[in-house]
């Protein structure tokens, strides 16, 4: 986990704030729930592998009788970090549900944490960015989603980014097609989802080792894009071929590419899922897609519901924006014998004008202090002596 | 713990905006520390009475076994959730000061958590506004606190706030006149702050309880004000006094109440302590002081340190702040027949012209729809059919 220095922290605020804003333009409305949920809920099997990587927090008040009474860490631990954003919302909108609009349209802009072993570009407390829409069946929700996703990468600056998508549907489909026996499709779905990284000949190899009859799958693990579902081949689901299409045909502007073997990881996708990338990484700056089934576990009925995560840690790697506010930020480099009322005095009236005022003693050599004034986003200084007053204040611009 | 609904979160954001841009504007930066700390630091002793209420997370990765050998629950956790700010101030500062300016003016807006039993008004997670200011001796750091946290109570509307101020020297002085041995000031001090509760009498009484010569002290603990101050009387801690002087001239315009008997609860204070009240209130919105120690407890060697932290759940339930946004928002209520790819054309072209855009299906009887959309915020609304394009969509005024 991280501590984030100023300009870091500023840095990140402003990709937020703009993030933020793309989705609130969009219709979405910004919810917040606490950083811990009931272990039960923590690990009631929604949360797939992530379940394993929550940290869980120790009962209050245990004694040494209850820790040697204690067979397994669930024993001893009744609340944990939540690992995402998502079974969160499902407990939210299973509580709050007659409070809300009927289509529910959520923004979460929050921190996440896993238990992972310390790597690079691997973090155990991380900052996600979901939209949700909560109550919508039809594929007006998954082109919501969309639209608003490619709108945020847009006002990022990060061209070229495109959406590979399919559905659950047509991978029951392919697989059904393939002879996989209903039994082995979780199984065949995990080792296709390595294609990335194992290829073709990988997958069909892992498949063997299986028992899943690989002859002509490889070859058709390479096949993917709109001309496949253009050829419309008999194993194509009927209902998730036309949501595409309906897809396709209302986002016309985003680079939407169909990938009939993108798997997903999470079990609880029931139709479209979708991932974004950028063309210099090797991989995912988020992703998400349909999840009827879930809100039910919690509510008892069931409720049509789809997601769109953003990583925001790979993406602020990305983004540089530029510091809106710079242009008013004024320091105070003062003498010694500057008396802290005068210096209040002067700053109060700065900031009554608008400005952004930092005091700093004034060094021996001011050259690189007014450097790094300059690099920190401050505009103008000025010099203090214990006779200055904001009528003779002489203002100079830095750089 | 909560959950914030959009309502309740906009207006949340709106107030902690508020109090980020003044803080920013009196030359504040914003950093931030990962919501968990070793539990070795938050059980240092620093943390006073709020060490107890800590969250502690469970080891990964432990055995039966390990439980069984367990005599205490620290045996059992590593890590922590913060229960305040400072702690991690001031391990942050230790980690990272060659990055930092001289003197270093902090902001930390986020969450802390603190296991209580649940109560009406307390929660076990909950939103400190913390400014800091490391490594200025002199009094300009109180005066620069105090100046930014009367400037953001003013931004929020909040008129009439005073600020009680104190020094722990001054107490000190003040035990010592009173014949308190050195090794019962703690103790004294813990009754004390009680003053509030039980009165002078009942201070008085507890304070025989514990061997403590009480002749004139109920007298004593009634007295307060400037008046005490000018009097100057003996006991009066001399730095103590020049200090809280510097203070009054140079923060003319803040409601200062000198308060010979304010303690502040936690033992790190080491100089000047200041809380801020409300008229309305029976309790305070927040305070903070000198604590000159603690970072040396990291760092190794001595680096003054003052904050103030604005207690946000009372503050934010007494301000209501206009929503700046609503004027741009419109809802599309659209009959079934209308397409999604006709949709979202017509809400990527109002987004494109700067408004926020939601889409809602239009219900039989719309009057109950608009009225609830007003009160979300929206300004405009409009009626679209299979027909309408962004040529013949009319935008009607909401209210």
């Amino acid at each position: 986990m991280r501590d984030f220095l100023p300009a870091e922290k500023a840095r990140r605020e402003r990709v937020l704030g703009v993030i933020r804003n793309v989705y609130r333009s969009h219709g979405f409305d910004e919810i917040e729930t606490p950083v811990v949920e009931d272990s039960a809920r923590l690990h009631s099997g929604l949360g797939g592998d992530n379940e394993k990587l929550a940290f869980g927090i120790l009962k209050r008040g245990l004694t040494s009788e209850d820790f040697a009474a204690a067979s397994d860490a669930l024993d001893l631990t009744d609340l944990g970090l939540r690992f995402d954003l998502t079974v969160p919302l499902a407990r939210f909108y299973a509580t709050h549900r007659a409070e809300l609009s009927t289509v529910f349209r959520a923004i979460q802009i929050a921190p996440v944490w896993r238990a992972e072993r310390p790597q690079k570009g691997r973090f155990r407390q991380f900052v996600q960015c979901d939209i949700d829409i909560i109550g919508e069946a039809g594929p007006l929700a998954e082109i919501e989603l969309i639209t608003a996703t490619t709108a945020a990468l847009d006002a990022l600056g990060l061209e070229g980014c495109s959406i590979r998508i399919n559905d659950r549907r047509i991978l029951t489909g392919l697989l059904t097609h393939w002879n996989v026996p209903a039994e082995l499709h979780e199984r065949a779905l995990i080792t296709i989802d390595k294609l990335d990284k194992i290829g073709p000949e990988g997958v069909a190899a892992e498949l063997a080792e299986h028992g899943i009859a690989t002859e002509g799958l490889a070859a058709a693990l390479g096949a993917s894009g709109w001309g496949l579902l253009d050829d419309a081949p008999e194993w194509l689901d009927a209902e998730a071929y036309q949501a595409l299409l309906d897809l396709r045909a209302a986002v016309p502007s985003a680079e939407l590419v169909f990938d009939p073997t993108l798997v997903r990881g999470m079990g609880y996708y029931t139709g479209t899922i979708f991932e974004v990338a950028h063309p210099s990484l090797g991989y995912s700056l988020g992703g998400g897609g349909r999840y009827d089934g879930m809100i039910g576990r919690f509510l008892g009925t069931d409720v049509p519901a789809t997601g769109f995560s953003l990583g925001f840690e790979r993406l602020v790697d990305l983004v540089d924006l530029p510091d809106a506010e710079g242009a008013d930020a004024v320091a105070l480099l003062h003498d010694k014998d500057a008396s802290a009322s005068q210096l209040v005095a002067l700053k109060t009236a700065l900031v009554g004008r608008g400005h952004r005022v930092r005091l700093e003693r004034r060094p021996k050599n001011t050259k690189a202090t007014l450097e790094r004034l300059a690099a920190e986003g401050f505009s103008r200084f000025a010099f203090v002596n214990a006779e200055t007053d904001a009528a003779t204040l002489e203002l100079r611009p830095l750089s």
